[in-house]
């Protein structure tokens, strides 16, 4: 079964919801796939169960880290009723259950003006006058990740790569597949979590494990370039939260993302 | 086994997992059950099964309106670590499932400062001079929520009931139990979900069906009122998000909500 995300990553459909898939470590952020591929793939195989509906909301519990090889995913349909249908979908690495996801799909109209619209695309020097994201993660380790993604970065908010954290948990820039393959809804999976954790630039700097990850995705996204805007507004008690907003390359905003993480080693923050 | 939000409610263990409830009308948004209050249910009987840690994040779909009466919660164990316990629990009245919620459950340390915090509490009036939420709802049944809880509108942002939405989709106030009990970690689910609808400023009023709400609870609440204010920032292909923020009577940002509601009749807005 095809994963247009990434073609080699195999999905094969078994009997009773269950579904063989082997995970490549080519989404690898130090050593575990990224959360927002691992989320794709989930939501590929409940469309494989539900129908090839549309992405709309989807919520992920990482529970451990999916380690790149044979994984079994088994999709539990919930509910199809006539604007959603909705499925959990459980994947299991290496014996132990690393990811667990409730998600609905819908069917997105064909774009029209927005009821009501507040949100800002940051306004962003063109993609070559932004900084590219590719390097070393904070351990030293090259992630696979930034083989996958073309990410790049608005200039005033990697601080921490230069040694000198801004003081505001923000990143953003530009997003897109580095195949040439255009956006779709799961490319927006991806999208939400594809950025160098905000609390970087508070000195926070290490390993930033997501608790819950949440996409709405409103819109199939046009082709081209995506914006991003990722912002944290509350780092505390060892947890903070990650908003990503995300627009098209016409201007419209096609995702939105949530996720709490847990924020590295001063755990009382 | 005590369910403090609602002693009216009952919850008794059953074997593996299972709970039987008896869910009152007493939460009633028009004729079904308040979201936040069916989240806090399935939070409590989490908590009976995992062992008594503090909501942490928790996001619930809701499949169908779930009616009053008896109901059936199982609880799945599905990862019990040293920093977070997570589960899921599905809720199923009349012999459907009406609601399937992902939860992680941790411990919050006493209050320290935030390492960052870029949350706004809203300046409101007094509660004696901020309006009253009780009155009927839009299609003229009183709900029997208004009850349970003590809503203090800011009088800026209910436009909708006068006859004039303000074109801005974005509610808040004061919030507390009627019951004079204060608020505890569960409260924080009613609170992220007890206002009325921000589109009803769009001038769209109507059923307003919640698809998906997540919860982050990031302190114990210190008693005394609570402050809530809930924000829209896209209105688009039928669907609006609703961000809710809440601080409790230290000022200090004790939640955040993020809901996907389906949008009254003009769908295609």
């Amino acid at each position: 079964m095809r994963f247009e995300l990434d073609t080699d990553t195999t999905l094969a459909p078994l009997e009773g919801g269950r579904y063989a898939a082997t995970l490549t470590d080519r989404w690898d952020v130090g050593a575990a796939p990224n959360g927002g591929y691992v989320m794709a793939l989930l939501l590929r195989a409940l469309q494989a169960e539900l129908g090839e509906r549309d992405v709309t909301t989807a919520t992920a519990h990482f529970l451990r880290p999916a380690t790149p090889g044979h994984v079994e995913l088994e999709v539990e349909a919930l509910r199809t009723g006539r604007t959603l249908a909705t499925g959990m979908v459980s994947l299991r690495a290496g014996g132990a259950e690393a990811a667990r996801m409730i998600a609905s799909l819908g069917v997105h109209t064909a774009a029209q003006e927005p009821r009501y619209d507040a949100t800002e695309p940051p306004d962003l020097p063109s993609p070559e006058d932004c900084l590219s994201a590719r390097g070393p993660t904070p351990g030293g380790t090259l992630s696979e990740i930034v083989e996958r993604l073309e990410v790049r970065l608005a200039p005033w908010t990697v601080g921490w790569a230069r040694g000198a954290p801004t003081g505001r948990p923000e990143i953003g820039g530009w997003f897109r597949l580095a195949d040439g393959r255009e956006p779709d809804l799961l490319a927006l999976a991806v999208a939400i979590d594809a950025f160098a954790p905000t609390v970087f630039e508070l000195g926070a700097v290490g390993w930033v494990p997501t608790v819950e990850l949440t996409l709405h995705a409103r819109h199939r996204p046009a082709p081209g370039w995506l914006r991003v805007w990722v912002r944290s507004r509350y780092v505390a008690g060892g947890y903070v939260e990650e908003d990503a907003d995300v627009w098209d390359s016409q201007g419209r905003l096609v995702a939105m993302g949530r996720q709490l993480a847990l924020i590295p080693r001063d755990r009382t923050g």
